[in-house]
């Protein structure tokens, strides 16, 4: 023990080390590469893999990997849609399914993907709209304002989506213009008893053994996308020791974050998210077990929320270990000395620290009911996320386009557009669970005597009100969010839906919390961190990527196994031995295999084909689904999990035991030809 | 809804209605009887009851039901012993038990058992112990004191277990004298899966399919017991409409509560609680989850976990209510009315009120430090409190009983070296999980700068420090307890167990904080609610019972049914109806039927034997296990739940909708008889 925790103090101090980084399209680690691996990618391999990428605007990554639109994903990616698809009588999530023909596709009801098309840097653009001596009000509002026009023009040009994307914090800006894919279909998704085998318990583990895969095709007018970049299968797949890359959209990371910004994590933000997140999980399981219908309603939210739980844990448990807060404040404190030795990086950069500081300390006493308003905990409830998103819609739609709240920015009010008027299911009875314990929640950490609260539950508890709210608000009904929609302003002002006028009751102080945030706490932050990253920039001197934005990313890294207590851990696990992981828990579920395995189990019980593997490269949640590809870019494995030890890359990479868990691309293969006979699949991938 | 809502505030503000009060054996309400039911229990009835009546000091209720020494109690009450005594080879909970022959029961490792043998008002000699201008420090001294002496000369004396019990929160002090069982035995259980038939969606709902019972036998001197009393089993079992009677032991009511106390529980108390279980909740899953043994390790501790969520959950939500709260303002603004009004009254009890309030003034800023640190949340780990006991042992013994903290009294070391150097098994793999997460929970609570937190931690993290804490002592060996417990002080101080050294750290801070609760909120609330309590006797004028305190109760009601979400639900389902009920659930755990229930499916698929019923009578935790009998003093019955609606009776009772849950006597025999063929018990039961 004592060896490993000294070791780590010195690793952790070091920038860059090993395979780390999350990096830039336009901006890749070609040096590091080169040098660490003698790999030189050329522009061509480069924009092949980013055209090659697609962005599930639900969470996740995938890639195109066929010449007829097949588009590949993990199942707990596309489960979003599996759930929104499925009914009491069919259970696309339980069963899996398999479009034997074109006509069989199923249609998504409001899954948005994207793909990258084209970069540009509009960091000069957007840093001269905000002037010296502006408020921090002010400046925040001229950068919006200046976003907001720059994908306007974008959009109104090109046709394609277009987003501003902030990175490094605030350091740099660049345009990212996507084509968007908004009919897709379901072609081929397992079990959920083998795609998620092992469930919970096995979740953030290795070794495993998971088909989590899923494969939609994208269509545009009524046709089957021929995509201009798809990822040619490697039948082999990936090696021991292979140099491999992963382009995908990991979520957000937190590694510029200074000691302050961590502590804030630790003694705040995360026990906050843990506590609720446990408290949604009890809520949820508690309802799922009371019937197999509540059990296939609850899935999808069960899933996400015990996977963030379980990721959550190991993100704060690393927060808690001093030794990583020392070696935190250790590298902060090596930055801060260069800058203040530096009389030009003193004046640009001296004071970040201290404005990080002022931020957090503006933002502690409001942080509570900023995230129980304007985030929506108290109200959880999709009705309620409606009526909000229409009263606002109504209203921002009424101001200049710059002016406007930034999600009603007109570049982006088709995608608003796409999941306000989802023909998703919205079940009566998990609503009103759902939105009872949370308007108790909020009555809990308020105070029962908040104004808003009394104001909110109008004499009843929340258990009443929910349930009161659920059963006569109409909004469940398309129809009606159109034409209140549609209708503007006037139409939702008319509107005397009980979700409506309770939307009405907390916006303006949702509203002028986020203000406060917005004004007092982002900006500051976005200026201080661009500092940061600027004196970062200068004090490293070489290749650098910035923290994780769900945007397309390269990260690169090595197959192979690593050591845990003690022991070695394979780089791969084999078919054959998932049967074995099965029996070792008497086959009971989450550990009990569908039956079109265990039909199979003495065919395939000795199966030597690869399954899962692991390997070095940088990940985080979001790049569930991003493709793995070898030196010659072709398909190798898809990502679908990082191990425990990899939850710390939050905001420290390491590589000595963190690994990214992958489906392997021959396993793939031997699952589709020998379980499922999906022979046209198999063959769109591989011409054979 | 609207015509309930206006119901309720009328029945709630009218005290004692219907079937409430959880009574005194030497104060029956004896006209209420009468003039309800005509009843008049006469003293033999009453020494009957009481002497038959069995607590269990795990928690729960029980009685002799055979003149040769069987206890009758709750599977869930048994759970406990069950657990202790199982092994990963050996899983009494999963499997059920039957001892053919008395050579086959099996030894509980540290339960002990009391019945309640007389009652002795003490109330003047404790109050002559507290002399007037007192402070309250030398008040709660004092009392304390004259309490360990009472109890000391009464064990003395009687050779009893002696506790002086403090009723009506301080107005009054009875003497209790109960003769002890701790060799006790178990003989017969069946499996969880129909004990616990329906698990967690099920518990505290109705209708009801739970064969939720345990034998076990009481020995003296290696020889069954003959006692003194025990009930006569009906075959018959209770009827719709019949009298029934509970005696058992309710752990703990707050029906004298003031609304400042009970708006502390809704803004507080609660919402901490339940957050603290649901953390330990998902944590007990989450490691029961992972292997098949894990899940044996963890029954018990999870069954308690999610069983005191859901009863808190029902609890809570009756206090964010405000009709309720209404109701309970009322009654308490209609009380303090009548003692402003008579001069007398205002000066004796005028200013209980404000005090209560001033009591948790006091309380709020030190309130979770305190449960942290002397509650012990901080530390969830038997081995921390074997560490803690032993340490404070050899310090309390050192001082004259009258000033030891109240655990280490003369007259109840016996009890608490029985738990002390108890062969229950410590998992360490469990015990690590659980301390981690309490020490990662108190540093996010108490902060990760606070001084005591990071002494504890030495500079690790909470995972870390936990492992080798559990690792390193060696007081999981029972001898190593002997030793240091009998050793002494000196033993104590020079042993350098890890955990002992953990407990050294806290403890002075956890007596400074003991000290402040017991001196200045305890005893202000002893002091308040003595004048409430005889405040409310002047002005109600009739019979009254103290809330619940652990010990022995009679309770009363009618056997009947209800009405929920307008349809009538029976008093009594029946032994047929359990088959239908597992298949509506297809069949999966938790409405899994055990194989011994599965082979007898065709021939008990319409058996019209009442298996659970319910009654109004009044209870509350700790009654699980009570015997029902009727009004010849038979046993009709064992109550083992309340269902949702009884839930709010913690501090208000309404038997509108409320019911207590009881397995039925004939559904029992014939259980026993035709599932089990333990024609033995049978015969012990009726003779036949």
């Amino acid at each position: 023990m004592r060896k490993l925790f000294v070791l780590a103090l010195i690793v952790i101090t070091t920038p860059l080390i090993a395979d780390e980084g999350m990096w830039l399209f336009n901006r890749p680690p070609r040096a590091l590469l080169k040098q660490r691996y003698g790999f030189e990618p050329t522009q061509a391999w480069l924009d092949h893999l980013q055209k090659a990428s697609v962005r599930f605007n639900s969470g996740g990554s995938g890639s195109f990997v066929s010449a007829d639109g097949l588009i590949l994903t993990n199942h707990h990616v596309g489960l979003d849609c599996l759930a929104k698809i499925s009914t009491a009588t069919h259970d696309y999530v339980a069963t899996g399914y398999h479009a034997k023909t074109t006509a069989e596709e199923v249609k998504c009801v409001d899954l948005e993907l994207n793909v990258l098309m084209s970069i540009e840097d509009v960091t000069q653009r957007v840093n001269a709209a905000v002037q010296a001596g502006m408020s921090a009000a002010d400046a925040q509002r001229a950068r919006r304002a200046v976003m907001s026009i720059i994908e306007q023009e974008s959009t109104q040009k090109s046709g394609l989506r277009s987003d501003v994307v902030t990175l490094f914090q605030g350091a740099e800006y660049h345009l990212y213009r996507y084509k968007k894919y908004t009919d897709v279909r379901l072609v081929f998704a397992p079990e959920v008893a083998i795609a998620f085998f092992g469930g919970d318990p096995d979740n953030f583990e290795y070794p495993r053994y998971d088909l989590d895969i899923c494969f939609f095709r994208a269509y545009e007018n009524e046709k089957a996308v021929r995509p201009a970049e798809y990822l040619t299968w490697s039948t082999a797949g990936a090696k021991d020791g292979d140099l491999v890359f992963i382009s995908g959209h990991p979520g957000r990371t937190n590694r510029l974050n200074t000691l302050t910004h961590l502590q804030f994590f630790r003694d705040l933000t995360y026990p906050f998210t843990l506590n609720l997140l446990r408290r949604r999980e009890v809520l949820l399981d508690t309802y799922a077990e009371r019937s197999l219908e509540n059990d296939r309603r609850a899935h999808d939210d069960l899933f996400s929320v015990k996977n963030a739980r379980k990721a959550y844990v190991g993100r704060i448990a690393g927060l808690q270990d001093p030794a990583v807060m020392k070696a935190k404040g250790d590298t902060e404190a090596a930055l801060r000395q260069k800058v203040e030795s530096d009389p030009q990086m003193k004046a640009q950069y001296g004071e970040a620290w201290s404005m990080v500081d002022k931020a957090f300390a503006t933002y502690r006493p409001f942080a509570n009911e900023f995230r129980f308003l304007e985030g929506g905990i108290a109200f959880n409830s999709h009705l309620f996320t409606i009526a909000r998103t229409l009263l606002r819609l109504g209203e921002e739609r009424a101001k200049p386009n710059a002016d406007r709240l930034r999600e009603y920015r007109e570049s982006n009010l088709e995608s608003l557009k796409q999941q306000l008027y989802s023909e998703a299911p919205i079940y009566e009875d998990l609503e009103t669970v759902e939105l009872a314990d949370s308007l108790a929640h909020w009555m809990e950490t308020i105070g029962a005597d908040d104004p808003l609260v009394k104001q909110m539950l109008g004499g009843k508890s929340p258990q009443e009100r929910a349930s009161e709210l659920v059963r006569e608000s109409k909004l469940r009904d398309v129809a009606v969010r159109r034409q209140l929609g549609e209708g503007g302003k006037a139409a939702v002002d008319a509107s005397s839906d009980p979700m409506i006028q309770v939307a009405r009751i907390v916006d303006a102080r949702s509203r002028e919390l986020r203000k406060n945030y917005e004004d007092n706490v982002d900006e500051r932050l976005t200026q201080a961190y661009a500092k940061i990253a600027n004196a970062t920039f200068k004090a490293s001197g070489g290749e650098t990527y910035p923290d994780a934005t769900f945007t397309l990313r390269l990260s690169f890294g090595t197959v192979k196994g690593f050591e845990e207590n003690g022991k070695h851990v394979s780089w791969r696990t084999i078919i054959g031995d998932t049967f074995e992981h099965a029996a070792a828990h008497a086959n009971k579920d989450p550990f009990e295999l569908p039956k079109t395995w265990m039909a199979k189990k003495e065919a395939l019980d000795k199966d030597p084909t690869p399954f899962n593997f692991v390997n070095t490269a940088d990940i985080i949640g979001g790049n569930s689904g991003s493709p793995v590809v070898n030196r010659a870019g072709e398909f190798v494995g898809i990502i679908f999990d990082g191990n425990l030890q990899s939850l710390p890359w939050d905001y420290q990479f390491d590589d000595r035991v963190g690994r990214a868990v992958a489906v392997h691309s021959a396993g793939i293969v031997d699952a589709l030809t020998k379980i499922y006979a999906a022979t046209d699949i198999v063959k769109a991938l591989t011409g054979k």
